[in-house]
Parts: C-alpha cells; sequence; structure tokens
C-alpha cells in the first residue's frame, strides 16, 4: 500500500489532474470515482489507485475488472490521504485510474450506413459545459464531438466527469480550425449548420434526416462570423421573454434532441 | 470611498454571500457584475458599490441608472480591494447590488388568459443547473419556476450569476413538499408531467398546448416515488447509447421547449 503522500506515483497522478501539458505531452489522463471507473475500457486503463472503502464499494456493485487489474499489478492500494492528494475532488470516492488517450479516426465519426449526426463546439471555454454537450450528445445518438478552436481540454477532470461515462463511448476529435473538416464532411454527405443569435430559421423548421451537423459557439460572443459563412446554414433557437442566449451545453441538447426527434430516437 | 475591507457595510454584503440563512432572515441577496446589474429592477436596489473601472463600464454600456442611484445615496464607490472582499467571484467586474427579494403570488406563475407552463424542480442540488433552467425557462416561454425539497437556494450567488438575469424577470415559488401545489395547478387546467427514468411514453408525444407543469427531480436519484405516483402523466426523454440520465438543466430545456415547439414559440 502506498501510505506517503511525497510517493512519485502520487505527485505524477496529482500533475496529471493539474497540467494540461503533462497530459498532453503522455498521452494519459485522469478518471476519478466509483461510477466513472466502471465505464473505462479495461484496455485503456494504465494504472489504478484505490482505497479500501472504494475496493469494498466497487465489490458491492459487483465490478469484477478491479480484481484482474489487481492481480496484473495495475491496481495498487493507497490510503484515504494518499487518494485525496491525487484527486481533483474535495470528497474522493476511493477509486482513481490512470487512463491512455484513444485517437479516433473519422471513420468513427462518420459511419458507414447511416446519416451521420455531429456536433461542433467551437471555443467552448466552460468544463462543466463542454462535459455535458459529450453526455447529451452520447444520449441523442450522435456519433461524435468535433471540438475547435479554444475550446476546453476534453481531458481536463472537471470534463472527464461531467461527461457520465461518455468520453469513453462517444469519439471526438480535436481541430484547430473547424472549417478544416467541413469539406470531409460535405463529401459524406453532411449538413452543416451553424447556430447563431439570429438566423434564416428557426431550428425545428429543418429537415436533419440526412448527415447533419451543428455548430455551437463561445459562450459569451457566439460563433465566429467566418465560420457561420463557412457553414451551409444558419439557424436560432427561437427565445422568449428578455434572454440574450441559452446555455451552451442547453443549445446543443435541443439541437441534437430536435434531429433525434426527427429520426424517430433511433 | 469606502477603501477599508473591515468596513461593517463590506462584512454584511460578504456575509450576505456567503450565509443563506442571513440572506432569508433579511430578506436580501447578491447580484454582481456589469450586465446582471442592468437587469435588476430599480426599485428592488437596495445597496450598490461600484470601483471606477466598473461606473467608466456602466457608463461606456449607456446604463442610465447608476447615476440615479449615487444620487439617491444608495450607491457607492469602493477600492478594488473592497469590491473583491464583498465578491463570490475570483476576478469581480466592478459592480455589486444588495437587492431586496420579491415575493410572487400564484397569480404571476398562472397569468389568466393563457395556457400555463410551468417548470418544478425536486432536490435540484447544483447551484449551476439551478440558475440554468431559470435562464432555459424563460427562454422557452415558461410562466414560473417552482422550487421543492432539498432544491439550492435560489439567491445562492451562482445560482443568482448562472440565471443570466432570468432571476429577475420569472415568478418562481419555493415549496417544502411540490405536492403541496398539485390541486392549485388541477384547478387551472394544468396538467403535471412526472419526468422519469422510464415511463408510458416518450416526453414530444404528449399533448402540452394546454396548462402544462415538468417536474425534474434529483441530479443523482431522479425524482421521489410520492412525486411520481402524485402526478397525472409520467414522460421520459429518450436516450441512445449507455447514458443512464441527463443533466437536469438539459432535461428541463428539452421539455419546456418541446412544449414551446408545440405552441409555435409564441
Amino acid at each position: 500500500m502506498i501510505s506517503s503522500p511525497a510517493n512519485e506515483k502520487v505527485k505524477h497522478v496529482a500533475a496529471l489532474n493539474k497540467k494540461a501539458s503533462l497530459r498532453e505531452e503522455e498521452g494519459l489522463f485522469v478518471a476519478e470515482g466509483v461510477r466513472l471507473f466502471e465505464e473505462i475500457p479495461l484496455s485503456d486503463i494504465k494504472e489504478a489507485y484505490y482505497t479500501q472503502e472504494g475496493l469494498a464499494e466497487l465489490e458491492k456493485r459487483g465490478h469484477s475488472d478491479i480484481s484482474l487489474l489487481i492481480r496484473d499489478g495495475r491496481a495498487q492500494e493507497v490510503s484515504g490521504p494518499v487518494l485525496e492528494k491525487m484527486s481533483d475532488v474535495v470528497t474522493p470516492q476511493g477509486v482513481l485510474a490512470v487512463v491512455k488517450r484513444r485517437k479516433h479516426e473519422w471513420d468513427e465519426l462518420l459511419p458507414e450506413g447511416k446519416a451521420p449526426l455531429l456536433i461542433m463546439l467551437e471555443d467552448i471555454q466552460d468544463p462543466g459545459n463542454l462535459g455535458t454537450v459529450l453526455r447529451s450528445a452520447e444520449a441523442a445518438g450522435a456519433d461524435g464531438v468535433i471540438l475547435g478552436g479554444m475550446t476546453a481540454d476534453i481531458y481536463n477532470p472537471k470534463v472527464v466527469r461531467s461527461t457520465m461515462g461518455a468520453i469513453f463511448r462517444l469519439p471526438f476529435m480535436r481541430l484547430n480550425d473547424l472549417s478544416f473538416c467541413f469539406d470531409i464532411l460535405r463529401k459524406r454527405g453532411v449538413k452543416i449548420h451553424a447556430a447563431a443569435m439570429e438566423g434564416a430559421e428557426a431550428f425545428s423548421s429543418r429537415d436533419y434526416s440526412q448527415g447533419t451537423a451543428f455548430i455551437i459557439g463561445n459562450e459569451g460572443k457566439g460563433l465566429k462570423k467566418e465560420t457561420i459563412d463557412g457553414a451551409d446554414d444558419t439557424v436560432y433557437i427561437p427565445m422568449a421573454g428578455k434572454t440574450e442566449s441559452l446555455n451552451a451545453s442547453v443549445s446543443a441538447a435541443l439541437l441534437l434532441y430536435e434531429a433525434a426527434r426527427q429520426r424517430g430516437y433511433k
């Protein structure tokens, strides 16, 4: 059992939680909490750390992977204070894993034999919003998420937690400029709808039964003019009252679920 | 100008930001930030505090109320460090107000001559979720929000900020038990739809053109069985993939916007 907070592994996990540059350099990230741990594909786990309480909770919930990870030497017991040192949250749940990043391919985001449904994000800065978009996108049956510009690091621990596991199931791709992929999408018959404050038509009046991608912009500023100009269409979400905008993750969910509704929630 | 962080007024505002019990006892709350400040009805402002930078920003944006508040003695200049002491955020925007609470009446939540649209929340604990529900509810044309059980304090500074001003425009009501109002709603022709993990029918297959109230439950546990049993109907939001649930504010927005869509966004 690791009981010293000065242990090198402990310091390494704490640093992975804090530093985006280290996560990038090493191709790793941290996922913590009992329910999230259960969602990690076994082969993606590099290391795992648990307290006695965490182990008991996993066993109670019938999670069998943990004993396998203990046997093959990937999982190690740590003391409560050591887990607190590693953790990104105030009250850790007794288990965390260092996870290898996956590199997703366009074939995953644009699967053969179906009309793709994608959500693209430009400069979404709030980690909670980003994680919630992934969670809603999976629920709405989207095929993937494209992260553009200054969008928050998807491997930020708060993002990872707020995806509720969708980060392990939904393919995603990062691009410096979203417009880099517009031609790739169009070749696959995907129509690109920019969500703007004001646009030609209310979002629910469009047909999303064919390949569809929505673009959502920054929380305060919305989409860049070049992005709107480069898209195939502009839609808006009607708003009553004096509201100036909706939360970015709410907008994403409304658009994706309208497509899901039109497609009969298949 | 107040330049001492030890000033009694400064300590009072800081305490109002921190303590729900003090906010309740005094019938006050704090709203801060330039854009939020502009949304406060002038007569609701008890006191206001601004830095030179905050005042310049308000004047640049053409906000005329601030000079009126200075003239009638309600607004006072403070130093940057003093505003930081009062503020709930790391980087204050140069203006905050102590605001008198309003008591809303049922007539406001159930206006005459239209089919009411309401959202009811049971035990919603995340302040960001609660504020975002108010913001989306106003945008979807809802008439009010009913806060039940252990739902977070609507006057928590993080809730106030995330409403983006909707707290000053949308009527709301707090009840220990949501079922206390079921009969009041039914007498006004409002049908109560509980949102549950699984229900008889997908939410978009129901008719919401008549009086409609949705109930959303706790982030982790969903709605209590008694609440579901007491409602008139149960609806669910279809989910693809392995997602177990949606974010509470996302669920609220999807339900309210489906009603808005059916009503032609009037």
